[in-house]
């Protein structure tokens, strides 16, 4: 689909609503004019918007901002550490309470940061997916708790066994932990085997570094679920999707 | 003091203004526009902005950007290198004067890139002290030049008697000398042994990067004085400072 | 050239238009709110845009942005990919018209990420240069491709005399591949080399990263042909020019 001008053999985009090929866009802090600057440009290759972590709690001009992404169509949702952040001290109710205040339809179960029985995550995924649509996030924040790949499948299926809409696999805001390695490298092995069992449109790999993106494309193709996207890097991460950057230009030519 | 919804066992942070708990931004060279997005989204967290090294000698619309930040209530001060690039060329006066046509009521005192005899440094201090307030810096931005405790420490005190409000250390842009290594890594040992005898909120730690961030709030407290936080992570730097963000989520959950 | 105070012995700029001193700025997706910004501070410093690789494929209200630009006075090009993205399409035809379509005044002719025998390069310019004013580049995006000077002295001289108005040395946005090591540090053999056979305002060095626009600048000298600059970056670029930050502070004095 071209915006400005025809060029022949570009892989195929799915389009909006979709169910794989998702750009998922982390706001960390953007200002009104600087949310509207972003929808001109990124808007329609933008699926899903997290406000990252707990931004929410000191960002001014809260409803405003959630008012301009509604009226873009694109679903807004809070990062999983705002959860885990309400969960730690007894107030799940209030964190219910909340999604409604705002409307929020979407909403993340994460245990980055907590410590939190698996079997509890899923109640909480469960429960909540009565009320709005779920995503839970799979891996620590912490870069010394690696898991072995069998138990990454294990949770991944039960939280969406539990209502999950899609498992995102955990990275952070730098993309050095979870299925990353310290330097930001992918653990390929880890991501094979997971793709063995968990359908890959289920899955939104976090993949905020460039060759992350890079990496997940060439593997998994053009419409792989990609997330906490920097604003800005949605135009550039677009070109990288149809083989129109340096990085992925020939891998595309080559299929042919 | 929750913006959008009640959280629980949140740190306390002081209110503007501020003695300790400052957040100093580094502004190299936003518009008008790019000014007020600031403020909507950083404003009430932002205690006082540097205009970064000599940036201010190629922006336009200094002028009104100045009276932005001055109808938002938040302080602003030319970087250090300003003042020195007017004192390498013997235009001190001019400088003073410069200071007077823009109706400056802080300026920083520093001597990272040329020599001056400390007490030549204490009198520029002195001198300034009686026209604004000052802000100076300890600690050269060339790499090589490493000073033992002792000296941070004599320097930092001098600085003060002569009429300092607050001493920076220096860290550059980067955040990769003065206090840090060439990695980043924070001189422990140096800030401890600067702690004993310097009262902390004396001090603004330079602070870029952040793990340079978490360090300094878990060792000090919440309302550290963290400087040269770039414009979008101040929103970030704010949850950091609250236990909201993966970094510091644990450290203040287990001060409780 | 001082906006609002002076200061004696600042090294001499060119003024616009310039032949050599040029800032080429690198927009990788700009809203036109964006590009209005970065017009009312950068634009004087600025010499010419270029719309990084094929981004204007996917980006919305690219007449808009051009007409903006047009308006400013500071001419716009399409990234070399988008060149080669024609071409290998076997599109050319359609690549001449598209420019023409847009009222593009500057072309890049690059061969980063395809083969080209060079003769062939060589017409690809010569045609367009009877169209529009070409910039070509000469490097690799691929790293592992790394040529001896005498080859790149070879290409550089071919294209110039083939039409090329300037020739620009390969970095891409990181500035790691080309005239540059992995770790980001200058071939510096290469470009002395190069410099004793290619006039040094036909060149443009790609130098995204502020350690490359330093050492380029204390070779060179103030009014060196820089590009790949983001548009946050050309206020502080234009300080390093004129000795303003810590980077250069000592060059420019010591010169004297």
């Amino acid at each position: 689909m071209s915006l400005n001008y025809i060029l022949q053999d570009i892989p195929e985009r799915t389009l909006k609503p979709r169910t794989n090929g998702l750009t998922m866009v982390m706001d960390k802090g953007l200002s009104l004019r600087q949310v509207e600057d972003f929808l001109e440009v990124a808007g329609i290759h933008t699926d899903i918007v997290k406000l990252g972590w707990a931004t929410s709690y000191v960002t001014p001009n809260l409803k405003e901002k959630l008012k301009l992404y509604k009226e873009a169509g694109i679903p807004v949702y809070f990062g999983g550490t705002l959860f885990e952040a309400f969960v730690i001290r007894n107030q799940f109710d209030d964190y219910r309470r909340t999604l409604d205040t705002f409307g929020m339809e979407y909403a993340e179960v994460s245990d980055g940061s907590i410590e939190i029985p698996h079997e509890e995550k899923c109640e909480f995924i469960s429960k909540l997916s009565k009320q709005v649509t779920v995503i839970s996030e799979v891996g620590s924040k912490d870069a010394t708790k690696i898991f072995a790949p069998y138990k990454w499948i294990k949770l991944m299926q039960a939280e969406i066994d539990a209502g999950s809409w899609k498992v995102i696999a955990e990275a952070r805001e730098g993309g050095n932990v979870g299925i990353y390695r310290d330097s930001g490298e992918v653990r390929q092995g880890l991501v094979d085997e997971i793709l063995t069992q968990i359908p890959e449109e289920k899955i939104i790999w976090e993949a905020p570094q460039k060759a992350q993106q890079v990496w997940f494309i060439e593997l998994i193709g053009t419409n792989v679920n990609l997330g906490n996207i920097a604003p800005a890097e949605v135009i550039p991460l677009e070109t990288i999707r149809l083989g129109l950057r340096g990085d992925t230009f020939n891998h595309f030519l080559n299929k042919k």
